[in-house]
């Protein structure tokens, strides 16, 4: 697979995280030639935050997972991840694959089958075959090593062109915090109901409650500010693990470990929107002005879900007619006259209509561009909210109807 | 153009509504070598009705007729339409062309301007050539013609493939009702940001409020339960007249006016639909069991304007998993175990997971038809709602991303 020409120049040089070990297999759930498992071991006392899609059809170990955060337990934890399989609308059949796995983790590990926490992407509605997995765990155990995050981030890998990493190194009170991560998806959702998961390591001290709550008030500005084709996947999920092992303990209040955590997980985001499926501008959506920042938010996951505003950056025409149309579409509050609307720095619109600066050949070269920006002024209000897509191509359309997944 | 492959075999025979008179002509507001204004004289007495787009970006005539609906008014009407030009975000200079038209329209045929109607389609942000509308006034006046509504309903095309007409007969207290329409539209919006127009005449007697009402109930079976991309545009609007020429008074309780006037309405909205851009598959999807009318409605819209359902219909794979997957995220009330989902009469999944039933190629085979229709009974409710769409095709990148607009 090409990678997509959105892709980084490189995967990041990520650091070691004290307390942290990771191992990879190659189980043949469905890909052959490549590890498709990865076992993430962390030293007793770490906390494990998650967020997890809201779909209504989510699928096994994302349910287990949402029953398992948070819960009092003992001792280290892990993470296991297979890709291939999503054992999504599997029925009772992906519940009992689900706990078989999570089961046999604890077991090889010495752990508490609460602290295990599972993951499955990849086709949906085909038994996932758990016992290529379990198969697979004394060996993972034995090769458990903290050096091995990039081939953790290569083995979640489905249908991607590219491994997604991303890292930060901050100092608290004299002392060195490092946070790594790394996610895949391809969007939303990509072809084969194989989706967005991102996984964060930090060995920062914090306790369950404040590591929960700043994931989730993180991913509301990241992961869920971004959108590849509107569709929500039945797998989503972000665990962010601290083990503590910097002697560092971390608080609400640490502006400095919160803003690290953010751009790890934004520079997560934004590489999964690079990675979206036939991609060929990533696009910032910006709208300020607005009356409350669900209604910015409204607005520009309007923009940034429009098949014709998608299809208009494809082509490279700077099609502000169609960001009107998405703000008046969206529900939220607009009023047509107050409008204004810049492509990157260029006054397209004003006043209910076209700027009179305003010059076709100067905002059609800047869509020529592979990183846009679009920002609307509503006029209205002080709240504000920025999200990021790509644009809709042929190459879409060959991901997911050309080929039969 | 060529036709869309989903196109009707022929425009229909449409009676003369007795109490209307067309008239066609080519102003050369954007068009060359066709016509592009249609001008609809309505008898002194007749009721008009009217639904509008939503959009709180909504173009000037647009608000204009929106303000006129239902005002106390005598004598004849008119509806006033042209192509080529949507005189939408066109600030204060829209609502002065909006005005010179009614004014004027008003003038030539002895009319209060109150009972002039006009709509605008075609691009967005130009300031529209009103005056060549009017330098046609007296001409479209002299030829204005009964037998004239195929050419209106060719007049009024943007980037349409086909003209769309529709009609019914019925006998009322042993006297003939007809009622004809025409509508244009490429999807919820074209290109150019031309979109969804329709226009029904009948010489029933209805009053006003009885009529305005009958219109809004079913535009909300009809025009508002089909998408073709989820982009709503600024200009969509259905105006319904009734000339009473046909000396029979229709009442809420005429069952058999309603239906007719419901089939015509439902007829036009799947033309609009097998002309979305393109577009190779008509699409009915029905959502069944469900705890509410509008959760029925969500969930199906949800299937419809999923971008991964679309292009897998597109590339004749009965994925299944991505009807779950837009279940599951349309915030609607669903249980993941309880879903039963067909494709035609082919049981495909039950119980949360695939049917045993379920055999892949003779799924596959279904999907290779161009009339297809997926049902999703959700087993909670006794509630229902049916959609229309079309898939998303290499056809549609094109229209929208290829070529400039």
């Amino acid at each position: 697979m090409t990678p997509s020409p959105l892709a980084p120049a490189r995967f990041p040089e990520l650091p070691v995280i004290d307390g942290v070990r990771f191992a990879t297999a190659a189980a043949g759930v469905r890909y052959q030639g490549r590890d498709d498992v990865m076992l993430a071991l962390l030293a007793p006392g770490s906390a494990v935050a998650g967020v997890f899609t809201r779909s209504a059809t989510r699928a096994a170990p994302v349910l287990d997972c949402q029953n398992k955060i948070g819960l009092p337990a003992d001792g280290g934890a892990a993470i296991v991840v297979n890709s291939g399989n999503a054992n999504a609308f599997t029925g009772r059949e992906g519940v009992v694959a689900t706990e078989a796995i999570t089961a046999a983790v604890a077991d090889t590990l010495g752990l508490d089958p609460k602290r295990v926490f599972s993951s499955s992407t990849g086709v949906i509605g085909e038994l996932l075959a758990y016992d290529r997995i379990v198969g697979c765990l004394p060996d993972l155990k034995h090769r458990l090593d903290p050096g091995a995050i990039n081939s953790a981030a290569a083995a979640i890998m489905t249908t991607d062109t590219f491994a997604k990493g991303a890292c930060a190194e901050i100092e608290i009170d004299g002392k060195t915090v490092r946070i790594a991560g790394m996610a895949k998806g391809s969007g939303m959702i990509s072809p084969d109901m194989a989706t967005m998961l991102a996984y964060i390591f930090t060995d920062a001290a914090v306790d369950q409650n404040t590591l929960q709550t700043m994931v989730g008030q993180l991913s509301d500005v990241t992961f869920n500010c971004i959108t590849v084709d509107s569709d929500t996947s039945t797998s989503d999920s972000v665990l962010v693990a601290a083990t503590g092992a910097a002697q560092v303990r971390v608080t609400q209040s640490h502006g400095v470990f919160r803003d690290a955590l953010h751009a790890v997980m934004l520079d997560l985001a934004h590489q999964v929107v690079r990675d979206g499926e036939g991609a060929s501008k990533f696009i910032e959506i910006a709208v300020l002005g607005a009356k409350s920042t669900k209604d910015a938010h409204t607005h520009a996951m309007s923009i940034a879900n429009s098949p014709l505003v998608k299809t208009a950056v494809a082509g490279e025409d700077p099609n502000w007619g169609r960001v009107v149309m998405a703000i008046g579409k969206s529900g939220a509050v607009a009023d047509r006259d107050l409008l204004t609307i810049r492509f990157g720095d260029i006054l397209v619109a004003e006043n209910g209509w076209v700027a009179p600066s305003y010059r076709e050949d100067e905002a059609a070269a800047y869509m020529k561009g592979s990183n846009l920006r679009i920002a609307v002024d509503l006029g209205i209000g002080a709240h504000s909210a920025t999200v990021w897509t790509c644009d809709l191509t042929h190459g879409y359309i060959e991901i997911n109807a050309d080929y039969r997944s």
